[in-house]
C-alpha cells in the first residue's frame, strides 16, 4: 500500500493550481497573519522575533539560545540582536548554563512575561479570526495534518 | 447553533501549547519549507520574491503589479525591485495595460518560463516531502481547511 501523493512531482504547477498548492496558500495566510500582529508589536516597541520570543519563552522558560532559535524560526544572528534588546529592555535575561558554560539559557523576566501577556489578546484575537466558522473537529485535524508535515520537514528534533 | 472555536480567546498559550497553536506550526513548517528552496534559488540567482513571481505568472501570465504583490505576499516597493532585476535578466517584461494607461501588467518571457520549469522540481520535490506519508483524503481536506481560513485572513478579494 502507498498512500504517498505521487502524482505531484510529474504535475505543473498550472495544472495543480495557486488554490490546490498548499505551500501557496499557507504562505498567504501566515503573510497576513504576521502583517496583522505587527502593527500591534511596533506599538509596543516589538519586532517579529522580539514577540516571538517573549511568546515562547512564556510556554517554554530558560531555553537554550540555539533551541530558542528553532521555535521562534529565528537565524541566531538575528535573534542575538533581538535578545539584546529585549535585555536592554528589561523583558528576559540570559544565564549560563549550569552543566555547560559555553551554552547560555534565556528567561523571561517579570515586565518580560507581563508584555507577552499584553499581547497574547491580540495573537489570540487573530487565532480565532483565522478559524472563524470552522468547527473543532476540522480544526483538530488540521492541526494533526500540520504535525505531520513539520515531522516530515524539520532539520531539528524540536 | 455556533461552531466558532469560543474557549480560544480566553486560554493563555502555555494552556493551548505550542504544539496545538496553528500559527506556531504553520511558521515552522513554511520557515523551513522556504529555507530549503532559498538555497536553490541563490544557485540560480534569485531570491524568494524573484522565484514567487516566476510561479504565480507561470500559472497566471500578465498581472496587474498590485494583484502580483499580494499573490507573492512581498510588499510593492521590494516586488518593484525584483521585477526591475527579473527585467534585466530578461524574465520578464512590463506592459502598459491597454485599458488604463496608469496599470502595468508583467508577462513572463520565454527565458522566464523556462526558469521557473528549471526551479519548478525542486519545489515539487519540498512539497512532496512535506506531504510525505500523509493520504490523498487528508491532505484535500486539509488544503479545504487553508482555503476558507485565507478568506477569513484576507484584505484583497483574491
Amino acid at each position: 500500500m502507498n498512500d504517498q501523493p505521487q502524482q505531484a512531482p510529474f504535475m505543473k504547477l498550472g495544472e495543480i493550481g495557486l488554490n490546490n498548492f498548499a505551500p501557496y496558500l499557507m504562505n498567504r495566510i501566515m503573510g497576513r497573519y504576521n502583517e496583522s500582529l505587527r502593527e500591534e508589536m511596533v506599538e509596543r516597541g516589538l519586532t517579529t522575533p522580539k514577540a516571538r520570543t517573549l511568546a515562547v519563552l512564556s510556554v517554554n522558560d530558560g531555553l537554550l539560545i540555539r533551541d530558542l532559535s528553532v521555535y521562534t524560526v529565528t537565524e541566531q544572528s538575528t535573534l542575538s540582536r533581538a535578545l539584546d534588546q529585549l535585555q536592554s529592555d528589561g523583558l528576559v535575561r540570559r544565564e549560563t548554563d549550569t552543566l555547560d558554560q559555553r551554552a547560555v539559557r534565556v528567561f523571561l523576566t517579570d515586565d518580560g512575561r507581563a508584555a507577552f501577556e499584553a499581547l497574547w489578546p491580540q495573537m489570540s484575537a487573530a487565532y480565532s479570526r483565522m478559524f472563524r466558522g470552522i468547527t473543532e473537529d476540522e480544526r483538530a485535524a488540521f492541526i494533526g495534518t500540520l504535525r505531520k508535515m513539520l515531522t516530515n520537514v524539520r532539520r531539528h528534533e524540536l
